[in-house]
Order: structure tokens, then C-alpha cells, then sequence
């Protein structure tokens, strides 16, 4: 088991700009706000959404386009480093009219409609990404 | 980019009384307890369940009754002002016995089974709720 | 409505290792570690997975083994005191190939590829679990 011990600090409270590609609004609050170690908590709607499923045998990635509006029924995610720059890594649940539910990763192109978002920073312990051969990703060590 | 930045203060350990409306309660108790900023997130079972399911084009909410024993499998959710009174959002993800998921916004007529929540409260930002045409949604701003 | 009060203690980041038994090393950490009582958040990967779904007239767990990998969209759970002990309650929401979701109370035998969770640890209240003949199950009074 891997583990770091960290002290929490300020929480922000965030609503992406409607319209705006989620993924690319919380990397870009990160860097600009120098936050290299946080947890993220969230629900909301978008108007379309990418996300991804990995491939644990052939190790790549299978993108799902939902050209749908859709609730964000939970955001889970987190910053770390990787190359010394924090990297934000999300997974989402989605839910349609029906109430059906979507999961994956977060990608690119997932457009706000509203969110609302908790970025819980996190300070006293430096967290970083590894490339890690046996599962193709890039994991905490 | 909307941001707020707060400082998390006691958290809230709750479990709402067996048969309760679930969102009823969580209204309740930060009203009661004078709680005007928070984030929420649980799990737990519910006996029967409502959801919603906002319509992005027409600015209407579609309503989604479940008359099953379901999990909670996700709750997030905030409290933030609304006209200077605590308002409680909350999206939640439900599974049944095939382990189907349902998911959408939280409204009455939901009730409790067994649900175990964390209220983190927050202080020190005043995050407020107001009308926004282009969604029809009330929004932070 | 039962409730607690509690005062936010260290973050604890954790990545349970590859092809471990996802429950039995938070059971672990929690027990090493000597934490009381907690909340968890989390996401990433599984190799397969156990869940179960609490059948809640008969009293019954009914299990569903998901012999897949899968995507952990969310992962929410606690550490509270069960006889004495520190217990861990976890719910997962699960994502396949095609985006579709499942979900259900973890169980044994759910693989690690690679997950991401906070454990984030409190402190000043005692939450413990008693038996309740209305539910069948232990629950916080």
C-alpha cells in the first residue's frame, strides 16, 4: 500500500464557466492557482461529454462519446504531480432522462452546462506519478 | 471561473431516522444547525426514490419515481445560500439487485433505509445562489 | 437524525497495490494504523469485483460477481466502530467498455488494478455501530 499523510488547506469552491470544456478549465485552475496536491468532489450537468475506458490487457484507452445532456450525478478526482506539473485525473457517473448511468474517465470535450465542484487542497506531503510498466499508466509511488 | 475559497470547519457525521424523507432532512438540519456552507457526500439505502432529471432546452425537470429497495451508491451534494437561506443540492447514484445503476437529482419523496452522510461544514466565503436565464437554474455568482 | 461532530485529522493518500484485495487492505490500513473513525473517497480500476445488495425484507445479502475489468467511477465509504473495532463501509459505482454503470456495497474478492483513495481521518466523536432488529443491520447510534 502506498500512502502519504497530508494536512488539509483551503477548500475552493468552483463553478466552470458554462460551455467551457471541463477537464481544460480544472487543469488550468490548478496550474494557475499552483496546486499540486488536492482531492475533488462534484456533481452538476454537462451538455455533451468524452469520457474513457482503459484497456487493462492491451493497455490503451477506448473513448465513449455521449452527444447528450446529462447529469453529473458524481465527479471524483484528484491533483498530483507527474513531471513535477499537477495533473488532474477524474472519473465521472453520468445519468440521462431515463436515469441510466454512464461512468468513465474524464476526457476532453466535456462541455459545462453547470457544476459545482470542491477542491479540498492539500498540503506537507509531495505526491507524484511514476510510469508504471505493468499497468501501462502512470501511477503514485 | 467561479471560485470561493473556504476553510473546512466541524464535520458532521449523520444519519437520518429509518422511513424520513431524505432531502427533507438534510434541509432540516442545516436550518436548525445554522449551517450556510457545505459539502455533502454519503451512501447508504433507500426504500423507494425520486429523481430528476433537468431538461437543458426547455428549462423543465422530469420526474423519476423508483418504487424499489435501491443502494446509495454516490451522494454528493453542497449547501450554499439561496435568497440568504441555506439551500441543499444534492445528486445521488442508486443500484439495484442486478446492480443496474440509476442516478439524478435528489428531490422529496425519497426515504431513508440506512444512510451514512458527512457534512463537512465550511466558513470564511460566502457562496450565494441567483438566477441565471441561460440555464434557469439559480447559480453561484 | 443521529449526528456526530468531528474535527478533520491528516489526509491519508492510498494506493492499494496491484491485485490486492481491495477491502481487506483498507480493513488493514485502518486497523494498522489505529484510526477510529473516517471518510473515504476514491476511483480508478478493478480487475473484477464482489458487490452486494442488501435485501431489505428478508434481511439477506445477495452478491453479484462481476468476473470483468472494470472502471471504479466512484468509490465512498467510512470507518466507524463496531465492537470496539474499526469497520469499513464502502459503496462502489462501477464502469464497463460501453460506459455502462453497477453498483453495490463492496465486497471481498474485488481486485485492485489501480485505485486512488483519501482516506481523510477525524477525530473528537465516537461513532459506533449497534445492532438494529428494524434494518437487521449495525448501524450508528
Amino acid at each position: 500500500m502506498y500512502k502519504a499523510e497530508a494536512t488539509a488547506g483551503l477548500a475552493h469552491i468552483l463553478r466552470p464557466a458554462a460551455e467551457s470544456d471541463l477537464l481544460k478549465e480544472l487543469e488550468k485552475y490548478v496550474r494557475d492557482a499552483g496546486i499540486n496536491l488536492g482531492w475533488l468532489s462534484g456533481m452538476g450537468a454537462v451538455s455533451r461529454a468524452t469520457l474513457r475506458y482503459y484497456d487493462q490487457v492491451d493497455h490503451e484507452w477506448d473513448d465513449l462519446q455521449l452527444e447528450q445532456h446529462l447529469e453529473v450525478v458524481s465527479l471524483v478526482g484528484n491533483v498530483s504531480l507527474l513531471n513535477g506539473q499537477p495533473m488532474v485525473h477524474v472519473h465521472v457517473t453520468l445519468s440521462d432522462e431515463e436515469g441510466k448511468c454512464w461512468g468513465g474517465h474524464l476526457a476532453y470535450d466535456t462541455l459545462v452546462f453547470n457544476m459545482e465542484i470542491m477542491l479540498q487542497t492539500l498540503s506537507g506531503a509531495v505526491v507524484s506519478r511514476v510510469p508504471d510498466p505493468a499497468t501501462g499508466l502512470s501511477l503514485w509511488r
